[in-house]
């Protein structure tokens, strides 16, 4: 099987040549970052990768935040196994027509070919399904409200670090309730669960609303999902959550007894998020000097570099670096005493994987009783560098973090807004999507074939019909056929 | 594909059913206590198991202690992909020799059959040695420490929930060093850190030891083991620990450039637990009632019962019943307010599920400004029920907690030592076995004959040679041939 491209990329975490820019190769901008931060490699398996140990923490990190937002709302993990028998899937047919094509398919097993194949999953409502039918009878035994971390296979043909890979890691919850009204509550309890995870955690802004018909979960009634924008201008598709109707427990006749004694289906839900948050974070705050990395999600949140030359410099200056990072405890910091490697290619190094705050320490520093420190990017008011007395410098790290944490999200907050448009004409249109576009507020009639034709101009889509509304003015005329819109929905070219 | 045996056990978590008793059959005894205990469930996929709340709330407990040890030695996680190429089994046909008719195997993707088949993994050194290639390469790289926390596939035709399932979760640990010290080092620190885990954590004792030539990992040069000692007194091995010498390196090429610029290969440990811990637990604890768990495992810790007949009861009782759950905070208390169901339902439902500690809450409780301990097992000492002044009773919970956890460390280990016995002569040896068994400590001179003969006559095999001298005497005469023996090796049946 050949490998993936650029194989040699692998221990280039180390090499600290140039990384492309932005402006000159933004796909290459992209690959470069993810390589040379060690966040992921190519994998010898087609489309696979390997999850490095910096972009594994981070991963890490969000399992974290998210788990504990899961839990909150009254989630239980479980484990469901890996395949899928075929007659599940042959079963399921109609709502399983989006995968089944995409599909890793096992047919041998303990040397022998097996008499009904096993897919391994692409998702798991089928698997899933199948159990809520043994735990289902009556109405105690509802809300049943479950998630599942794990490895999903999707056969991809094109793929991308994070974005996009055969095998990655996610999150899917899945739900059953007595009544529509409770299931599409949850539904949007997730959403905004996702929603405040994104920006709250990921300083990443995103806009929540509603799929079409024509871009939701076949398996769906209706699906939600939260649109977050990149530095090109492209819609990144952040997290969904499906309002299941009585879809699968249809399917699976699952059905429970009421409090009155009636036979009823349950109504579902199923929501997820996966790696591919990890190049959702990348893309927004990323610059050309490398990653950047909002302090809720960063592995290391300060390192602290110590310099010296002469052996005596080198003992009173590892003393106060030691004491510095034990001052620190609490957060997390990384002392970065390798010898060997002059303080450039350290400040580098660490700029390259994204730590926000670098503490600073040499023999002037200890002799005036200061610290230096920097910041890897600037919130608006803040100094690159800054020399502040020990005590106070130590004092006020938490709250510098938390200025690069509300810093990050409101600079992504301005160029979303800088790249939002309400356009209500064709030409409009075209000339954004012509000079780099971004997220365009039109006015859309709600037909189908208004949004095939508004698709194949510039390869934009609807992305969702955001639920507070957006552009602003209310009603208006569907920017392809003039007819009647209720609102603005979200346009936009997308990853 | 057929289901496993026992579907309809699904729901039986909600059903009281006796539980078979050890004495009367233990091998249902123990899947009625998985099944009624609500830990796992069989899936609709040939010797595979659906990890429930219970059961993976449990996991997760174990993955956070294990991880925080494995983070605390200096390694890193890090996510390597499912697949395996043909390719990459043919390369290592020697170390992979039994593995290979244990796979599962991919050979159609996205609709169409693969050019080269894809194992799903059962171990992942294949993959992870090939990215080591691209790691390593000077002595700065070295040692590289890493873990994986995923699910394996082994095809098994016997299959048993948690101990023998065609897929498992585990971690699996991969480390490169520069010389074979370091990595001699490295496998006996992490088997001593699962030797930890399992007394101070799981409390349950076991015994440290180097595998036999013919029981090793066919890819190491020496594995180590921890064997426990189930009720049956069978042995469950619950942890490996492999020297893998230069095998790995060798196979994949992976050198490095010592200080003197010299290429040498790298030496190399892997290690693993997995979800096989679970059924361990559960063998070494739990009675006819249930499940019995070791506070520290405990998805709940302490689960407050408030008992009431009429309103004004329910409505004091209630408020106490919360007070109570909230001064227990940083503990992991469940308030069990269910209406509808007896105190008595609660309390077997609650002693089924293994919660170490009960809080009982009535209208004479709060009269007297008492509440009622009862606990799940009965530490030396400890009365089973206990009824103390309340905030006396409060404060004293954690250490309440603690005397349990020990307790049943204690208990695991008399028991332990009651079925463990020195052994020198067949007549005894076959005695022994025959009168239910246990830890047999034998003189063995270290042939592989012996060592297959003794495994013949009951079914035993030699589970390990101890690190530290068990059963003492030094050196004796081999219980098969009579010649020389330099120590006595552990000798059970086993899982």
């Amino acid at each position: 099987m050949a490998k993936g491209k650029e194989p040699q990329g692998a221990a280039s975490d180390r090499d600290q040549k140039k990384i492309t820019s932005r402006a000159e190769d933004y796909s290459q901008w992209y690959i470069d970052i993810v390589l040379k931060a060690g966040l992921a490699d190519y994998a010898p398996v087609k489309g696979c990768m390997v999850i490095r140990p910096h972009g594994y923490a981070i991963w890490e990190l969000m399992q974290k935040r998210l788990d504990a937002r899961f839990k909150e709302t009254g989630h239980q993990n479980a484990y469901f196994p890996l395949f899928i028998p075929e007659s599940y899937i042959e079963r399921e047919k109609e709502h399983f027509a989006g995968f089944a094509p995409e599909c890793a398919v096992v047919t041998e097993g303990g040397g022998q070919k097996l008499e009904e194949k096993l897919y391994v999953r692409p998702t798991s409502e089928m698997i899933i399904w199948s159990m809520f039918k043994e735990w289902i009878q009556s109405h105690r035994d509802l809300p049943l409200l479950m998630n599942q971390w794990c490895n999903v296979v999707r056969w991809e043909m094109r793929t991308r670090l994070f974005l996009r890979t055969t095998e990655f890691l996610w999150q899917e919850g899945h739900t059953a309730h007595a009544t529509e009204e409770e299931a599409r509550e949850e539904t949007l309890r997730m959403l905004e669960v996702y929603r405040s995870f994104a920006e709250d955690v990921m300083a990443v802004p995103v806009i929540p609303g509603k799929k079409t018909e024509k871009e939701k979960f076949k398996g769906a009634v209706d699906t939600f999902s939260i649109e977050a924008m990149m530095q090109d201008g492209k819609a990144l598709q952040a997290g969904t959550s499906h309002y299941l109707g009585e879809n699968f427990a249809r399917a699976f006749k699952v059905q429970f007894q009421d409090q009155a004694g009636t036979l009823r289906f349950v109504h579902a839900t199923s929501w997820g998020v996966s790696t591919r948050l990890i190049g959702a974070l990348i893309m927004a705050h990323s610059d050309d000097q490398g990653l950047v990395l909002p302090p809720e999600l960063a592995p290391i949140q300060v390192v602290v570099v110590p310099i010296y030359r002469s052996d005596d410099e080198k003992q009173k200056v590892l003393a106060e670096a030691h004491a510095v990072r034990d001052a620190l405890k609490g957060l997390r910091v990384h002392l970065d005493n390798r010898e060997g490697q002059s303080p450039g290619f350290k400040f580098n190094e660490w700029e390259l994987k994204g730590v926000p705050l670098r503490v600073e320490i040499g023999p002037k520093d200890l002799e005036k009783g200061q610290l230096c420190l920097a910041r890897r990017f600037l919130p608006p008011g803040a100094e690159r560098k800054e020399f502040r007395p020990r005590d106070a410098a130590i004092a006020g790290i938490p709250a510098a973090l938390d200025a690069l944490q509300q810093g990050l999200l409101e600079r992504a907050r301005e160029f979303q807004k800088s790249r939002t448009k309400t356009i209500d004409s064709a030409e409009e249109f075209a000339a954004f999507f012509q000079a780099g576009g971004g997220f365009a507020l039109c006015h859309w009639c709600g037909d189908g074939a208004c949004e095939d034709a508004l698709a194949a101009s510039h390869k934009t889509t609807i992305r969702n019909i955001p639920i507070a509304e957006v552009g602003g003015g209310g009603a208006g005329a569907c920017i392809k056929c003039g007819k009647p819109s209720p609102r603005r929905v979200v346009m936009a070219q997308s990853y």
